[in-house]
């Protein structure tokens, strides 16, 4: 260190040009709402983003070919030329982050699932969180562990809300229906566990139904997003591993998709929080 | 013809075993509401059944991608020994039918869709038939340009019902959020068009809604069930090439999946109908 400042947290080889985009990928567009937090958070960063839309849904698959799904989207984006990597899918989240740290060092890599878990244990007074996510990752355990390895006596209350990511595709996310669905599957859960203080969100698809849930709990519930609590990770280690855009550079957003553009750009649209259009949506191949 | 009966339709070699299965696939559990069909109505066949767990859904993939997943999973069951294959999935059958016809013959093969529109148009007065089905399948247009083949005068009014799928995988069948959905559905088609005489089930999951669509509808609305029509035409293809099963045999029903057993069998079970052992689910890899 010959200007005096702490040792680089980065083991990147001098001279990474922080110019370089951040990868992230998702199983299809639910990480998009991670994107649209990461975009919000980072005006100044490209970002390079992923949906593996030909394998969707990760949730349902073993972890064996989820691991190898996120070793293949995770490679292609490394190809493309990356400074970091975002895992925006709980199901690669869960199984994939010592391995792709591993695998693809130095290129720094975070999943939403520890971001989500730190904040939900900071955001608790009363020790009992309750994790809403699809039957994938609720049955998977990786909040209960995540919460557990930071608050050990924490108790986490896990529900799988499997209806909220049909709801969130098909664009309903107010209105009669909506609410009935959300009390349904929230009302047990508040009624059994009173004490919990914190919802976290722990499916990426979500985002979208905050008002719907907002509305559904007591007020003093914390409902924890984490879209929103990976974004300010991701900031907070860009700034200490020094990795942060030297400036901004258009296009910010760089999509790809492994099937299905269209369905992508239109479905994507509402979860980016911004018109996609399919035509730069660019069709990709992970596997051949 | 030595013994003056009418030309053998079927083109398999003399001998073939008639104990041999009848293969059965699809993209996941769905499928499962067309092997209850056709074991009920063909009690005295053995199935073998593939669900494509790892890669469903079929429905938001391109059509080369199904494709090539249902020559694989047809290749698999024709490499097992079948006698007849079902493609019970409605995406699949939209693209594959006429290429595993020539891929595996003499193996007859049959979906789910041209019996499901022959039926439509038989049922239909008004010549105004109403299809649901997932977004996958009301886009690819399979079942209008089956019943315009059949029926070129015929007005084909198609909806996705994509929250019906969700539903059906949930177990949520009856009560008043179903009855709202199929009216958020349902209501506006039919008020659009009030000719519609007949409403054709355009995806496996839907049979489990059944009683939720009946009552939601006009009684003089006739409902049509690919899985029940897509028996019927297997029944009787088969004694037109007198493949029919010599007795019966055990076990009759042989599952298998690609990825997740545990899930394929508790929600397989609502679809089936009868409890299904995940132990009793043969997990296969069609790929490696």
């Amino acid at each position: 260190m010959t200007d005096g400042s702490p040792a680089n947290t980065s083991a990147f080889p001098a001279g990474i040009d922080l110019r370089l985009p951040i990868g992230v990928f998702d199983s299809g567009v639910g990480g998009l709402t991670v994107l649209r937090a990461l975009r919000e958070r980072l005006p100044d960063e490209r970002f390079l983003y992923l949906g593996d839309t030909a394998r969707l849904p990760y949730g349902t698959k073993s972890g064996d070919s989820v691991l190898r799904y996120s070793i293949q989207a995770a490679q292609f984006l490394v190809q493309r030329g990356i400074k970091y990597l975002v895992i925006a899918c709980n199901t690669a989240s869960s199984v994939a982050v010592e391995a792709l740290r591993q695998r693809f060092a130095p290129i720094p890599v975070i999943g939403v699932i520890e971001p989500g878990a730190v904040a939900g244990c900071a955001s608790s007074r009363s020790g009992q969180i309750g994790v809403i996510a699809t039957e994938g990752t609720v049955q998977g355990g990786a909040y209960q562990q995540a919460i557990g390895r930071i608050r050990p006596e924490f108790a986490v209350v896990a529900e799988p809300c499997s209806l909220f990511v049909s709801l969130a595709e098909e664009g309903w996310t107010d209105g009669p229906i909506v609410e009935a669905i959300v009390h349904r599957y929230l009302d047990p859960m508040f009624a059994a566990h009173p004490q919990l203080d914190t919802l976290l969100l722990g499916c990426t698809h979500f985002p979208l139904l905050l008002e719907a849930l907002r509305a559904a709990v007591d007020p003093r519930v914390a409902i924890v997003d984490s879209a929103a609590t990976t974004a300010e990770a991701l900031a907070a280690d860009l700034a200490r591993r020094k990795l942060g855009a030297p400036g901004k550079f258009e296009p910010a957003i760089s999509l790809m998709a492994t099937d299905g553009p269209q369905r992508f750009a239109r479905v994507g649209s509402r979860f980016l929080g911004r018109p996609v259009d399919a035509r730069q949506v660019e069709l990709v191949d992970l596997v051949r």
